[in-house]
């Protein structure tokens, strides 16, 4: 890997693992068409306990962002509240009263899934087509996060990357997770992860910004996957992958003057599904007292019209 | 009961179906309380076929809302898009492109989830608490919606009153629904709805409005529960129940000047998480083929701070 | 004039009317160059009353928007409000309290100018420049409204012609206001707009849909500026005009399969300044009363950086 | 003055200072009354030159604010733009293209007016109102600060009080503008500023913050009015005041324990128009130029219905 070309070791990698056409010219589900009925059969059967975890982050102000490219934190507010109601000025008869809300945020402000039409190769989206037939100023049209709303329920498998190779069960920032990690986490686990999965990488970069305050999770450096996994990303056929960290791949990248090298093969070229800022730890606690890190995993993008990704709420059972 | 006293009405049933204490004082998650992990292990053996489907509706612009208490549609914008991209003007190195996107919206816009906070009666909110001292200008400082992040999956029941009871697989607008209706079509299917299950009612009004036109679907006449059904809510334990419909209850109101006076019981005193606007559609097709009408359904909330609601993908696999 | 042909007449209009390199290659103010300080001086010594108008429409919920390409009505929200404060539930010292809140609008919802980045013909922006390099998803890079920010504040003419043509003061929809109209009404008042002028058209659209409901104010038939007004527009050297409707232009437009097209000349081609949703009636009632048609006029756009248009509260004073 | 007894010490301000009544139960303008036409006459009047400034700072994500209270920096985005115009994805008809946008924003986000629904003293808002008579989550109901739409024109006087009393033009951060102040700097101008004026006040922090970032622009430490010139505001009968700096008064309070006491006595008693984070640089430099102080200002809050507060770009003429 040559660090001083990005742009050469991005093309190689994206003639190598290349998924355009795989599943037709229409295609608008990439590696979600992985995951199959059958694996859902299976990832139901990882249900033993009925134990339920949130893999999200909260939705509030005192979120990370701090407004790189216009992502803000979500506000929220009012429409109607407790305090009009008990002041009787809302209206209503018979002593009913209501609260309303609304909220304003970018659909990358926090736990997410990034869709197909996120990110682009030299002016190419997903299975080649043209980005400026796909997404314009309004939505992505071909490939909208709408089209996935059913299918993201499957098998999770969590790889604790940094319980089974960071001190103290953290990845320090700028640390590379390479294949061998992944896969010696996952001898370690126990697991093998596959084809159709749902696959949670946890960092560990959650934790220690959730103990000593945000800084610079949003874009700053952080653990993260090496562009190295490219390979692995493609030939494990997994259906999906998430990270505990804001950008899923290492920063600072491996490349001089690069921007989410990886995000440019996985998504335009293997069309894979992203999920990023998703919050293992709860989950990763109880799988490191069980040994269990297969389970049940619904993760579930609001079908917002051509959106070119979505909050999400995921939640593992056991 | 006497259509001329909601009040009457709503303070007798708000007496004898009230569940204010039932989980201790300090209380966030009502009826949810009945969804434990024995319930969810039965929900997850309902998948046989590992087939899914989302029961949520659209969020764009394209939606029913009119206005009504400031509730519009959703507005997504984007921030980034492939025609800024493929023209090259943003500025990022070695051909990589993105897209970005906003979304403004009313959590109550689409398919979504009532939260406990969202109605009062008498300046009381769920458990007894002040409503004043619940939600501010600053949200849900107690029963916000994020609590109940991790735990809405479950075994659900399709109750598909439409098709049971409805002519041409509707019910018309105005129509009531009774515990006589819900018993009849649960018998009819083959299931018994109960204890720690989250019930989904398809009445077929939105078949109707796809086929016609939104017309007044946010807030008009619709067929739906009637005032009658607060004694069954209480007493069959469910844990969630939801709807095809903008309002949950029958519309117009059974009262004279009233507004949803079902929603001041079993809210405020039960506890019911409630679900509007669902999509149960392509579930209930699938159901009158196979005649399995309870599955496995995840149904999770964004966890945002202090709301009252939210906009869900509830994901039903059978 | 052939109906048949916008592109054509279009073509023509701009080859004929344009103002490219007028004010050098850098301009970013088009048409109002014409207001100097001369013309400001001469505008404010027609101040003799001291008497104020708004000629501002309402922001609220209660506007004419319906949706089109997701133009909405303005949504406001409290993040503080008086119920909050009364209840002593701010957290504030002192017993003080207070009110805050936000807003969330298109920028053309409601009184407005539009900016220069706004219209394009042919892919060509005000000055000749490829609108691809002004107006992306960062916004107008080049003529933001910002730039107009400290400038606009001149002479006012009111042209009523809604009094002076139309019958009981209001133009039918789908008139379409020629020269000679505007001449007349010029004549009629006693006044004659030039160089540097803030024209103010009255159709008497807005008077009409005040008293019969807004109806299809936003985007339906009304009266307008016909577009063989272009020279007139380009020879008068005004500075900027606004009228009572939605679009500025008659619609029905007169071109078979047309849509605004003597915006495709006036903004890219003379780079005018366009105000459209004005409310003049106050102003216009005054007018009459006392005969004298011209003012001094403020109409400063909020300096959004980057915004192709601008929400204002023009202040008209006598 | 007891530092140690703010709620005393705004009682007796109040007590002393207050204009509850002055303009009838109704009053909805406060303090504007004093602006007459007589006055506007005058101001117009100072048109000399025909020069005009503007006295707004710009509206973007690059301003001061981090979320205090759920106030942000503006978002402004698009719904139409260049990019797709160029690449004729629009579906305009004869090449027309188009640009649209929206925002969202906190109306106390930038330049403002504060209402006069924006503070409260022990919940009673102006001219002894019950706060949450007049402002609950439906907006302001009374005092919105569309009343006050046509009125913001008249005579502006500039007391460049870091000029005078500072060094280098600016006065320290915690630096307490006294009547003695504010009497000396208009002395050293030339002017008396009196009833119906509207008095901008520099006090140069907006100079340095522009030149060294704005770290706490937005709530830190700043210069500002002393508690004490609550007698000059009342006595004086100006019409509004405004600063260059985030919240008017002097920063930390001179109070210990306190938030802002000026604004308790200011808004809900003396009925003053307040305005906040003004921008004036560029005039004050032409005011030492040429030596006079006094110009005709035009500051229309938008008609946003219900608002406590009003972007503003306010125009100074001279």
């Amino acid at each position: 890997m040559n660090r001083h070309d990005p742009e050469g070791a991005i093309a190689e990698a994206a003639k190598s693992f290349s998924n355009w056409g795989r599943w037709g010219a229409d295609d608008r589900l990439g590696t979600l068409n992985f995951l199959t009925e059958d694996q859902r059969r299976a990832g139901a059967a990882l249900v033993r306990r009925g134990v339920s975890f949130s893999l999200s982050q909260s939705f509030d102000m005192n979120g990370p962002q701090k407004g790189w490219r216009r992502r803000t934190n979500p506000v929220h507010t009012m429409l109607d509240t407790g305090t009009d109601a008990a002041l009787g000025v809302q209206g209503f008869p018979h002593g009913i009263g209501g609260a309303d809300d609304v909220i304003a945020m970018p659909l990358q402000c926090s736990t997410q899934w990034d869709g197909l039409g996120h990110i682009f190769d030299h002016g190419l989206a997903w299975n080649g087509r043209a980005a400026e037939k796909v997404v314009t100023s309004d939505g992505d049209l071909v490939t909208g996060i709408e089209h996935m709303a059913p299918y993201v329920a499957g098998r999770g498998v969590l790889l604790d990357v940094g319980r089974v190779i960071g001190e103290n069960g953290e990845l320090p920032d700028g640390f590379a997770i390479t294949e061998e990690h992944l896969t010696a986490t996952a001898q370690a686990h126990g697991v093998t992860p596959g084809r159709g999965d749902i696959v949670v990488v946890r960092t560990g970069q959650l934790t220690r910004v959730r103990r000593d305050g945000w800084g610079d999770y949003a874009g700053g450096p952080a653990p993260g996957l090496s562009f190295t996994t490219a390979g692995w990303l493609h030939g494990s056929e997994i259906a999906a992958i998430a990270t505990d960290t804001w950008g899923f791949e290492v920063r600072p990248n491996e490349f001089e003057h690069a921007f989410q090298p990886l995000h440019q093969v996985a998504i335009p070229h293997i069309g894979l599904l992203i999920g990023e800022m998703w919050d293992p730890d709860a989950l990763a606690e109880d799988c490191a007292a069980d040994g269990e890190y297969a389970f049940w995993l619904t993760a579930a993008p609001l079908p917002i019209t051509g959106a070119v990704g979505s909050p999400v709420n995921p939640i593992a059972v056991k």
